[in-house]
């Protein structure tokens, strides 16, 4: 039997969180997935989550929330993110630190791994991700073959290199962070999926969803400015759905989605 | 009348050179580009470039060759470039360095112009990218509405912000350098045609065209070692067709062109 | 004649402040500068300066206030740096940034030019230091012989290399922002004194000022902090001085000024 | 009774060579430390190491090698750093590297432990220094109460960090890497001595250690340069004597060591 994930790539601030509820139902209707996975880390104002969002993401359909370098700028995080079980942010943050990196959930006994990791290159340095991924990798094995990999991560090259790396042991590595998606989505030789950006979920006409104005004033003068989430003007969705060989765990093919108002959806 | 520009991303060694060798004949005659712009900054063993090289690519088809952060890594470089027209260099690099950073090419009297600039973040401190093509673009306006920046950068923020900085005023911002094709093209509000990046042209199963082996050991031991261009296996090339009116200026359409074993090209 | 600069590094909040106040004065006694120069980039809670504090360290006995990367961090930098004709900023921030990055002052009818200038090693992206001093100098020397040069910066290679650089054109090149004082200080050979880094003004048993409970949990756990200025505990005031010939603006000496409770002040 | 450790920092090419070679023994004679300890990691030609040159350090009178960044740089390394018993690399590269980060010696069955970390402020991203820190220090302390750190890095934040975390828990923490020495040799709160960066031992008038020339091009051009050791000039020699106390492990004492035209020697 087939499996089929829909991952949602980071949701930025409202406009984000209206393209989510807008869309997901129309999504779950046209693909029937069986899981539903979200990038949350920028879904309060651009950074970080709140616990009603949180809620909010799981009522409209997530089933786990991903999330990545912004997972910590919301201050209600540390009062809720321990009751949070569906939330998972980068298993190779140091250790002790609050929250977990991976979380199973299931559909009809058919249970699936889901994990989270940073990169460094270009980012903070923290644990390696290659080895937290053996880490996890060999500890999810034991209860299923279906993991997915969200591998929030700046650099190509490291983002393909763990994904190479996990080649054959997972069943998906899709990256984030860039909130730009990438057209090399792919099933890598030994059967697992991959793309290197799924990309964003929010304006269409921002700076990676950010008003113009304020990022363009930094590049060109380099004085402090306050990005805000662009709420004027268009917005999109970007998203993969993945379908897996249930007995395998192999990837059988990945599919970019991508709404906006150059894509329009068609249900 | 409609002008059309034939863009090819990053050509990767030997690899990169049979495929757009293989590939530019085919492209040509059925885009029927006017203009055929190529970046060859990965073009000699995956790290700069040879005169012999140079001058393939301009037999091939290539009307201007453009470069990137690699520019200068094969030594030959500094004895060829002044007399190498269709040369063009990121234009912010500092002053006094050898090559250029603009080239102006016509066909039928109509005449473009192409600009290199290299980004700054997660990349070496160089001139303001942004000022240098302002400085630039008013140069080339006095000759020519049709301009096309080659925008060599790391962060999808500084491509997307040159992007609408230059919105309008230029027909086209394609980023280059992360040897990855993003599925973003598209036509901004006042006809600037844009990628983040065109993608790279070679090894389809290397980690953005070097060795995996070579990768993964570098991110898993930190230890040196020599980077290869993947030699056997699969190929790809990445590239872009921008459509423009001549008249104007503005593009009219950004179309993706993505050849590799999971995409057959079709004449 | 010989001319007499003292320069003090980057005074730090409150306790910063308060050794200002209460050594300047005894400086001034023992060691009867002509000209006072204070880097004032963390002179307000740690980040930034007011209005308030720049007219306090004049009143104090400061001739020129110099500044660095956190020039911009208190707001309203912006609504007083025009009016404050003794504060520098780094003069190599873009084109178009408030503020000036040269001021000259006097002496008895002996004029001295202080420049203030930020390196770009592992800091932000801006202006090329070199070329921004060669051009502030020829400008300079048409008014005096004596330069005198503040620059902010993090690599000790940047720093060494700029102070070569100018050697022979400047009287004195003089590092900060590492708030490490170097054990450096020296005559180079054409007569540009120079130290790597001045070091700090402020607590002496913080991490660079910080509270090291701040610091230390970021290094461990990479969680966001609230970073602030160490308020109980010793304090340290560390500074040079320079003796420079007032005819021809060559250094002929430079001493370290180090006070701190392994290092009494005696007057 | 009182243990005295002799730290040379970074020894730069031949002429770093010839100054310890010189400076060694009558650096012994005149303290006569119990241990000495040297960075060798730019020994080589300025960067890395060479069997020929452990032994020649070792027959020279030091007791240990550490190294850093530059642990690498030479080939030969990997075919001798098995049996060089008295060398030790970064304890925190990742595991599986070659080599070892700990290392013990003794002097009439008085024994202390050497540990080598490297940052990563700037730095590779590698294992985190901290928690390797207080494993390494878990297990030598069941051996001993003098425990000696050459912590290899760039940023003044970090090594402070380190430094205070480890107060009052090992002897000595020494900084090296920037090539350059600090004046804030001090007794942390708790009995553990500390310096932000020993500096460097080889020429005193190139930038680190490197030809001028070379250095200034690279900022003035960001073309490819050669990186050589100053051959012709004038030499330094930089180091640190540590006393501590043989039952308590704590340091009583730091004292700089600075050897150059400007600081000759004296026995
Ligand atoms: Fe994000
Ligand atoms: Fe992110
Ligand atoms: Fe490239
Ligand atoms: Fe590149
Ligand atoms: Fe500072
Ligand atoms: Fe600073
Ligand atoms: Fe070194
Ligand atoms: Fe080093």
């Amino acid at each position: 039997m087939t499996m089929k994930i829909l991952f949602i790539g980071d949701v930025v601030g409202s406009p984000g969180r209206d393209q989510l509820q807008h869309y997901l139902p129309k999504l779950k209707q046209k693909y029937q997935p069986q899981f539903t996975i979200v990038n949350g880390e920028n879904a309060a104002s651009g950074k970080g989550i709140t616990e009603k969002i949180y809620k909010q993401f799981l009522e409209w359909g997530a089933q786990v929330i991903t999330m990545g370098n912004h997972t910590w700028n919301k201050k209600e995080i540390f009062e809720f993110i321990d009751d949070a079980k569906y939330m998972i942010r980068p298993a190779n943050f140091p250790e002790g630190t609050p929250g977990k990196g991976i979380q199973y959930i299931n559909w009809n006994n058919i249970v699936i791994a889901v994990i989270n990791l940073q990169g460094r290159t270009f980012l903070d340095p923290i644990d390696d991700p290659f080895r937290k991924a053996d880490e996890l990798i060999d500890e999810a094995r034991k209860k299923t073959n279906i993991i997915f990999v969200d591998f929030h991560a700046e650099a190509t090259s490291e983002k393909q290199a763990l994904a190479w790396y996990l080649d054959g042991r997972v069943s998906a590595v899709v990256g984030t962070h860039t909130h730009t998606q990438t057209a090399d989505e792919r099933i890598l030789d030994n059967g697992t999926a991959y793309i290197t950006d799924v990309g964003m979920t929010g304006p269409y006409n921002g700076i990676l969803g950010t008003e113009r104005e304020a990022v363009l004033k930094k590049f060109l003068t380099n004085l402090p400015v306050r990005f805000e989430v662009t709420k004027e003007g268009k917005d999109q969705l970007n998203g993969v759905l993945i379908n897996i060989d249930e007995k395998t765990g192999k990837a059988k093919d990945i599919k970019r989605i991508l709404i906006n108002d150059d894509h329009p959806f068609f249900s």
